[in-house]
């Protein structure tokens, strides 16, 4: 069972050829992956992959960001072209890079890399009416999970990594934390791509309006989605509801795919038993995020990119973490048994 | 040349499709490669290797540790083996695993991966007199040194990774900082493998008596290191001189490396341009010198553990942000130039 392997991780840790507790967090992490395989040593990722979800925002017409729309598609694109940082990052810790489109308002060219499943180009104002359709984000979180299901099911990825694309994105991502955890939007709210401090403030007051406006339930995660989400915010629910089902491992990125767990977990808490929060976003909504999670993350490099870059860093902590499990002599081995 | 190289990779960075400063501290250290190859886009690290630096400590006979001596040569065949901590993570982020053993005090099997240099087997009592002589402390820099040349000139390695075994080294650690540093034995001295009050006192009572015996004068590092030093620390400082004069980066682990660090610092001071500290490890050691070093560490995940354990969990960071650098489009190539 899986305390029965955390527990056994745990012993087995105390064993090994090392002073007890010297791997630090690497070893209550491998602990973790244990009880998420249900056995001990865990299986060392071996294919781990990133899923970036992309879409657009109808609140970007209120000005929250300098960023023209045109750029989520473009970033689409060169995802696809192997040329982004999140590309870059892959290829550096050995992950392939799967995009879904669930909501980009422009056109893309087709690729091997890319799974068009838009749910609508783009949500609505969020802070003049619902994003979306219960529906549509019902459709939304289910094009994520169904991307997750086959790149593990067929495509034998056995750790998942959450990315995202999408100007505007992190004001529906901060509207969501406020919502989901009680925290106003001053504080939820951060500068995204780098604003000012005039469209900060701005951007303060667009979420402050979308909670007056919608006064999401947070007993209702699906009706806060709709009201006040992003598509791609859904999908990356969807990669980590259906993560959690095939029992693999689903690593955050930033402050999107924070907001995004607070909303799988709403759905389905025992999901976050398989989220490794890795990295802790410059946005100060992150944290808050993931305090609420009861999720510390594994780095902190002052990042605020997206993409699933901050994730895919820590796919080799992950990867050590098990390995050292898996591989490591005992001190009965050498002989001080 | 290494200024305009910096410079070169800054420009770079502001020019990439991502919004400016949004990779957070991998922009710095991409800009530090560039620095290092005195070229902008830095080459991509595709050879690491960790050395392992090893030695025995007379100091040991003070009680500062409660493990016994022969865990340092055990582990060196451990090492030797792949079984040990150093081993699964080098394997996990395809680094080689290269032994030295400059100083330990009992038998060793020849193994391929060992390299024997010792200088003698193990040190003096510091606290009743110096380490080992400076002649000593010289040829155990140099066989550092010798194992960085070799790894680097007939290897092609171009990233190492130091790392440490030796029973009651943090012992010697401590005085070394403390010595460098001028911060006093109780901010400088911790628990090493996880020792009690008691011992802790005991062991900060033996760095004050050795640094009062010997007085050590900052402005003679060799001196200081004969002194109050240990023979792995000398290697560790001998393995980033020359990885420095081979321009090659050099990632520091714990607070053993971090000691070593002062030393080639104070050696030769432009060597640190080449020094990257790959985490901050539990002894408040660690903090005070990577503090006085001007290193900020890239992980912090409370871990104690040496070998090169945390610096080698490093490796995917550094190569990460020179692949950005290189990979990367820019704006420009998207369109939003």
């Amino acid at each position: 069972s899986g305390e029965g392997a955390v527990a056994e991780a745990g012993e087995r840790h105390l064993a090994l050829a090392k002073p007890p507790g010297s791997l630090g967090r690497l070893e209550g992490l491998g602990a973790r992956l244990a009880g998420m395989a249900g056995e001990s040593p865990p299986p060392v990722p071996g294919s781990p992959a990133v899923v970036v979800c992309a879409g657009d925002h109808g609140v970007l017409d209120r000005g929250v960001s300098p960023w023209p729309r045109e750029v989520t598609a473009a970033m689409v694109g060169n995802f696809c072209g192997g040329g982004a940082a999140v590309n870059a990052i892959a290829r550096t810790v050995g992950a392939r890079v799967s995009v879904l489109d669930v909501g980009v308002a422009g056109e893309l060219e087709r690729h091997p890399s890319l799974r068009g499943a838009r749910v609508r180009p783009g949500t609505d104002d969020l802070s003049r009416g619902p994003a979306m359709g219960r529906e549509e984000a019902a459709r939304a979180v289910l094009a994520g999970a169904g991307v997750a299901e086959e790149l593990v099911e067929s495509g034998g990825v056995d750790l998942l990594v959450v990315g995202d694309m999408g100007i505007a994105n992190t004001t529906p991502a901060s509207a969501l934390i406020s919502a989901l955890t009680d925290h106003p939007p001053e504080e939820t709210t951060g500068r995204g791509t780098g604003i000012d401090d005039e469209t900060l403030n701005l951007k303060v007051r667009v979420v402050r309006e979308a909670l007056e406006l919608h006064g999401p339930d947070p007993a209702d995660p699906l009706g806060v989605l709709a009201a006040v989400g992003g598509l791609e915010h859904a999908a990356i629910a969807g990669v980590i509801l259906m993560g959690a089902a095939c029992g693999v491992p689903v690593i955050l990125d930033g402050v999107v795919s924070n907001s995004a767990a607070l909303v799988a977990g709403a759905l389905a808490p025992d999901s976050l038993g398989y989220v490794i929060a890795g990295h802790l976003s410059v946005e100060p909504g992150a944290k808050i995020a993931l305090d609420h999670l009861g999720l510390e993350p594994l780095l902190d490099l002052d990042m605020r990119l997206g993409e699933g870059t901050g994730g895919l860093l820590a796919v080799p902590l992950v990867q050590a973490a098990a390995r050292l499990l898996v591989e490591m002599a005992t001190l009965e081995d050498l002989g001080f048994g």
